[in-house]
C-alpha cells in the first residue's frame, strides 16, 4: 500500500491546464480555484498529497465533492475555499463518521482542483480518482450512477449561511431535481458534498487515475508550449485524440436557465477545413456537434474546445466571436459506452435523438 | 403540572370545523385529515392526548409539524398520516434528541390536525398550541419568527422516497424560499417538520391553547346546527367576531404558482348588502378584502369565509361561482398586532402597501 505523495504547485497548475481540457467547456474554469490553490501553498504554506484509490481500505469514508451550477455564474461569484470544505464538514457531521480523503465528482474544469482546496484546508489527502473522467451537468451521469450505487446524502452550501441536505432520494433523476432547484434557489452555484463512498466503492465504481492523466495532459500542453511545438497536437498525442475541426468562432447563443449554461455555438472551418461549418450544442458541457448539418461527434466522446494557437481550453462561458479553436475528440471512459452508461450521459440522455457513434471506432 | 388529557373523536371532529374557519381560507380542507382520524381511532384503536403547554418541562423538545404547499393540490394529492410522523422521525434522527411531544405549526385548517396524525402513530402527545392562531403561507409567518427564534433545521418529505434537511438558513426569508423550493419541486405538496422547540419556546412565544379554541369553536358551530340556530351568528359570538358581509360569489380568478394558490374573489352582496361589492385576495389564505373598492378587512384580522347555511368554511381552493357565503373577521392574535408582528404578517408583508387598521379598533 502506497502512502499519499505530496503533489507540487507546479503539477496543480500542470492539473488546471489538462482538467480544463477533460472539461469539454464545462466544470467551471479553473483559474480562480488556482489562484486560491497558489495562495494555499505560498502564503499558508500548505501541500496536499494525492492518494491512490487501491491505497483506500475497503471500509475508509471519502468525500466526494463538486462545485455545482452554471459555470457563467462562477465567473461572477468568486470561488472560496471555505465553502467547499464546509460541505464536507457538513456531511462529516450529517453521516456521524470522519472521511479519510476528498475526491473529485468530476475530473474536468474547476471541479477537478475543488478537493485540493477542500483537503487544503481540512488536512486530507485527495484520492486520484473521479466519477465522470470528464465534466457532466447532471447527477445521474457519473461512474457512481451507472454502477447503481446509493445517491443520498447530499449537502449544499452557499456563500451565505444556508445548507440544504438532500436526505433521501427516490432516484439519481430526484436527486438531480432535488439539489439543482437548491442551487438555483441560492444563485445558480453551490458548493456540494455528494453521498459518502466507502474506499471499496471507489475502488469498484469510481474512474482511477484520473488526476493523474488531467496533470499528464496539462504538462504536455505546458512543454509543447515552452518548446514552441503545437500545443493542440500535443493534446492530441497525449490522449490518443483527433482532430475534428478548426475554425473561427461565428456565432454563439448562450442562456443561464434551470441552473444550467445552455445553448450552442458556430464555427467557420479554416485552413483544411474552409468551406465547412462545425456547429456544437452545449448543456455546460459540450454534447454534441454537427459537421455541415450531420452528427460528427456526441457524449461520450470527450468534445474539447481548444484555442489554436495556446492549446488552452475554451469554456462554455467564454466562448466567444472571433475565437480561433481547434476541436478534438478524447476517447471516454469505458464505463459510458456500455448500454447503461449510454442510458446515463449518451445523446439522448441530453435529449438528442441519436444512436452513439464514436468517432474513434 | 396536569397530564395530557385524551381528545375524543367528536372533539377531532369539532376540530376540524372550527380549525378550518381559522384556516381563513387555507391551511388546507381538514377533510381527509379527518377521515384519516376516523380511522385511526375507529379502525387502529389509537386515542390521542393534549398537552397543556404550561406542563412542557423547559428542556423538553417538541415537534411543530405543517403540511406545506399548495392547498389546490391537497385536494389532489390525499393525506396519508405516515408522512407526516416521518417527517418527524427524520428530525428526530438528525437532531438527535427525542421529542416529548408535537405541535402544529398553524391551527388552520388541516394542519391543525396533522399533529395528531402524527402523535397517532408516533405515540406522543399533541401540545395546545400553535405559531399563528390561524394560517399563513408562509415560514416567516409565525410567532416564533415574530419572537426571532432560529429558524432551521427544518425536514420534509414527499409521498416518494425524497427527503430534504434545511440543515442552515440565513434569514427566516431564506428558509422559506430553501423550502417552497423543494416543496414546488416535489409536487407542491410535501409533509415537514419544522425547527424543533423547547418547551421554554412553546411558553414564552407559542400561541397557547389553540387547540382548545378549535374544538370550542367548531362545537358552537355543530350545535348550532343541530338546533337549528345560525351558525354563522354562532361563529361570530364565539369568536367575538363581526359579520362584514353576506353574498353570493360571482367571480373566482386562482391560480397554483410558486408552491402557492393565489388569487381573487369578488362576492356580489345579498340583503343587508345587496347593491355593494365585497372583493378578497389570496394566497392560500384570505389576505385583503375591499368593500366597494376601499380597503375593508385585512391580515393579521381573520378574514373567514363561511357557506351562509351551514357556517362551515370555504377554502380558496374550493370557493366556486354561485356559492352563498358570509364573510366575519374574527380578532387575530396579539403578537402579530405589534410594530414587528405586523412587519412579519401585515399588508404590506403580502404586496399590499396599506397600513394595518383592524376591523376590531
Amino acid at each position: 500500500m502506497s502512502a499519499p505523495r505530496p503533489v507540487s504547485l507546479d503539477e496543480i497548475e500542470s492539473l488546471a491546464t489538462g482538467a480544463w481540457i477533460l472539461g469539454t467547456g464545462g466544470g467551471g474554469s479553473p483559474y480562480l480555484a488556482l489562484l486560491n490553490m497558489r495562495r494555499l501553498y505560498q502564503e499558508d504554506q500548505k501541500t496536499v498529497s494525492l492518494l491512490d484509490p487501491m491505497a483506500l481500505g475497503d471500509d475508509d469514508l471519502v468525500a466526494v465533492v463538486s462545485n455545482m451550477g452554471a459555470p457563467l455564474v462562477g465567473q461572477e461569484r468568486l470561488t472560496d475555499p471555505r465553502n467547499i470544505a464546509h460541505a464536507v464538514r457538513l456531511m462529516e457531521e450529517y453521516a456521524g463518521r470522519p472521511f479519510v480523503a476528498v475526491m473529485s465528482l468530476e475530473i474536468g474544469g474547476g471541479n477537478a482542483i475543488q478537493p485540493f482546496m477542500a483537503a487544503a484546508l481540512l488536512d486530507l489527502p485527495v484520492v486520484d480518482a473521479d466519477t465522470m473522467g470528464r465534466a457532466y451537468p447532471e447527477a445521474q451521469m457519473t461512474s457512481f450512477a451507472v454502477h447503481d450505487l446509493r445517491m443520498y446524502p447530499l449537502t449544499l452550501v452557499d456563500v451565505r449561511d444556508n445548507a440544504v441536505i438532500v436526505a433521501r432520494a427516490a432516484s439519481w433523476k430526484w436527486m438531480e431535481r432535488l439539489s439543482r432547484r437548491a442551487c438555483v434557489e441560492v444563485g445558480s452555484i453551490a458548493s456540494t458534498c455528494k453521498a459518502p463512498r466507502t474506499g471499496k466503492e471507489v475502488k469498484e465504481c469510481g474512474i482511477l487515475y484520473t488526476t493523474t492523466k488531467a496533470i499528464r495532459l496539462g504538462e504536455a500542453v505546458r512543454a509543447a508550449r515552452r518548446a514552441h511545438r503545437d500545443p493542440v497536437q500535443a493534446v492530441i498525442e497525449a490522449e490518443a485524440g483527433q482532430l475534428l475541426f478548426t475554425g473561427k468562432v461565428k456565432d454563439v447563443a448562450r442562456r443561464t436557465t434551470e441552473g444550467f449554461l445552455r445553448g450552442t455555438a458556430a464555427i467557420d472551418g479554416l485552413d483544411a477545413f474552409k468551406g465547412h461549418e462545425l456547429s456544437l450544442a452545449f448543456q455546460n458541457e459540450f454534447a454534441v456537434g454537427w459537421l455541415d448539418g450531420a452528427p460528427r461527434v456526441m457524449t461520450p466522446d470527450l468534445i474539447c474546445v481548444l484555442d489554436s494557437v495556446s492549446g488552452e481550453a475554451v469554456g462554455t462561458e467564454t466562448l466567444r466571436y472571433g475565437q480561433r479553436v481547434s476541436v478534438v475528440a478524447l476517447p471516454g471512459p469505458a464505463v459510458f459506452r456500455t448500454p447503461k452508461g449510454l442510458e446515463h450521459v449518451g445523446p439522448r440522455a441530453f435529449g438528442y435523438d441519436l444512436e452513439f457513434i464514436s468517432v474513434f471506432d
